[in-house]
């Protein structure tokens, strides 16, 4: 018997991880970045295959991590969790630096980055599994926390995008859970309803620019229901 | 430039991995375990070659992940983290249930666990990743945080041992964290120095039992200098 909801009980931390250039770069929000070797220290990262960044990591060989802080904003999860570098430049906008390696590294909102060189690739179904050996570490703000998946699901009410390895189906959820993550906002100009549960974003996680898709009030003129 | 002070801020929890049989089994406290894909849920461990339980899990095909809760009493520490199985039966006197596939569950502690089936292993060198799918999870206690690797770092002053992917060379680290590593503990009974540095157990992780080695004094004499 599986209760899924056993499985929110595993600790991880959450990244954006970067691959790409100068030129071309992208990035995603990732919850699954942990050291595999420490003689060579070497870290893995899981990315969904249909991750734009994947393509990136595959082409360049080598990836950064970036550790977000307890207080990083809603606007670096709507860009690097719920949208697409097929469609956006994710990297526009951002303080980014550029690694021994080439590859981007994004400094908002981090508390300390890594970079690493692919070794090994592991084809694990749905995913890669990128195994790099750590050539860069550095840290940018040692007073903050590290944000973790406990405080991002519980305090923060963010949910697991559809491509990250720890995605539940809603389905598959019994009671505590479930209620914890559908929630529903209403319009307060026009009366349209923002259903969490039909949405891919939470609304905590639209950015503050967002607007009612029906009649174009801000989204502080929703209230939940 | 390498800072490896940077990689305390990659957010693990702590586990109990097993394996083995009603027959012999044994286990190692991992802070490895990561869900690696969603559909079917397939969770990865990381565990030293040198590790007793990696020839049980190879043996076996399946291991179990007991998640531990913060209060974890340092007795599981001690037992399974820095003790081998090589030596003492690891399970003798522990909770103890059997799952699906057979292998040895701890309860103790415990918040929930997982149980997988191995579908795959990867070498990385000094450690391999099994990777398992997820045939069976509970939850045991849902009152309880589950114990992060930085609460048993910050808060509980625990060191990983010389078999986990992060263990780090003391030498390797700059102040801030050399300076929370090491401690010394005096007995006050016969003057014996317990120095954290030359020792493989932190004073605090030692059994309730332990005695001083020189002159059979508690460890509630010692005092720390």
């Amino acid at each position: 018997m599986i209760n899924f909801e056993a499985l929110f009980n595993i600790s991880y931390g959450l990244y954006v991880v970067c691959s790409g250039d100068k030129n071309r770069g992208n990035g995603f929000i990732s919850n699954t970045v942990f050291q595999v070797t420490a003689e060579p220290a070497k870290f893995a990262t899981c990315c969904n295959k249909n991750n734009f960044t994947a393509e990136f990591i595959q082409k360049c060989g080598a990836f950064s991590v970036s550790i977000l802080n307890v207080n990083a904003s809603s606007e670096i999860f709507g860009t690097f969790g719920y949208k697409s570098g097929k469609d956006i430049d994710k990297l526009a906008g951002m303080t980014v630096r550029y690694g021994d390696t080439g590859v981007p590294i994004v400094i908002n909102d981090s508390m300390a980055f890594l970079e690493c060189k692919v070794v090994q690739t592991v084809d694990v179904g749905t995913h890669l599994i990128f195994i790099g050996e750590l050539v860069n570490a550095e840290i940018l703000d040692d007073i903050q926390e590290p944000m973790t998946y406990l405080y991002y699901r519980q305090i923060r009410k963010g949910v697991a995008p559809k491509n990250a390895p720890t995605y539940i189906d809603k389905s598959k959820l019994e009671t505590r859970e479930k209620d914890l993550l559908l929630k529903k906002y209403k319009c307060s100009s026009c009366g349209y309803i923002y259903d969490e549960d039909t949405e891919s974003v939470k609304f905590a996680d639209l950015p503050d620019d967002w607007v009612c898709p029906l009649c174009g009030a801000y989204k502080s003129d929703f209230f939940e229901i």
